[in-house]
């Protein structure tokens, strides 16, 4: 029976996993279709996110069916609870890539506000701390899920500073408060992707650890 | 044992109630700390939120505690599952109100705009949404929760309203552009906060019927 445990351990590893692959391609496709102009990416958003929630739905189904019939105890027990709240996660990044989508639908109406400014770099850093966290779920390494956590301040001065720039492009010119309105949004949807990398990698040490390390006094 | 366990399971509903009660009070003050012009109910919404903060790491351990010793099996299961996933819908809830106060101190630095508009109705409408959605958790009540999810487009709808306002008010006045900014992403953060009451009573949808209404196709 333990031996059957492993195996379904490892193919809910491999579920989360492919999850995380939709996910990251459904944030860079997001981003993609902002920085090429490129409508037809959007609705491959759409359906990248359709196959999030259809994951998301099994893999909650395969937790509590491993809680159920296998009874796990103490790290078994937490990596079950680790891949529940992962799953959470991923599920919210997918809709936030949708939530970029929106924003891009407006921004492709109008011509393009020169400056997308850090927009490409705040995605490939947040996108990167989300892979980042999800290769330390799988190889239990409370290192890189440390350096990811670490990483989460980066996120938000860009976006900081994304909001200033835009604030001042805004108040210089009427015409363009519209976009660079809805560049505000898309930067704010980055950062909580961000946020939601950092919520996995505490869960991982968490889950390594069995030390709580959110909400530090 | 199972009269123990029982036990058990009330205290939870009591601790989740508990910080329910703490996340409802952090929303109300962190809007009427805005309409009020009141700074010190800004103090007082980081009081509440290191109270959730504390409440969410607690009750994720009487959950994972009750999972390895209780190992329960079908409708406690689902209960405590249920539990867990509300715990953390709370606790996010805890930091979109701290967000709103960050809106609000940039606020309160410059003269009212005139038109805080629907943002005090949106506010007691996701509110009353997080309200129902724990009743509907504490009573198993199906209907209820169904309601809170049927509310959901009323918070957006009011959103999309308010952003179309400001806009418009942003365009005729460029002095009122941060301050307009400023109000739309408060308006963000209660649709946020509808979204977590809405998907509080879907958990209570699933944890009831064991049926999963999230992502209807």
């Amino acid at each position: 029976m333990k031996r059957h445990f492993d195996v379904e351990l490892r193919e809910l590893k491999k579920r989360i996993l492919e999850m995380d692959s939709l996910v990251e391609v459904a944030i860079d496709y997001s981003i993609k279709a902002l920085t090429d102009r490129d409508e037809k990416l959007i609705l491959e958003v759409t359906k990248k996110e359709e196959g999030i929630n259809k994951a998301h739905i099994e893999i909650d189904e395969i937790c509590l069916r491993l809680l159920a019939l296998r009874q796990p105890m103490a790290a078994d027990l937490r990596f079950i609870a680790a891949a529940l709240k992962i799953n959470s996660e991923l599920e919210r990044m997918g809709d936030l890539a949708v939530n970029i989508t929106d924003a891009t639908v407006e921004l492709l109406k109008e011509p393009p506000l020169k400056p997308l400014m850090d927009i490409p770099k705040m995605s490939s850093l947040s996108r990167q701390m989300t892979k980042d966290a999800l290769d330390a779920f799988i190889n239990r390494d409370v290192e890189l899920a440390k350096n990811v956590i670490s990483r989460d301040d980066e996120v938000d001065n860009l976006k900081d500073q994304l909001f200033r720039e835009l604030l001042t492009y805004m108040m210089s010119d009427p015409k363009a408060i519209k976009r660079a309105l809805e560049l505000i949004l898309v930067s704010r949807h980055l950062e909580r992707i961000g946020d939601h990398a950092t919520n996995i990698a505490e869960d991982v040490v968490f889950m390594v650890l069995g030390e709580d390390i959110r909400h530090p006094n």
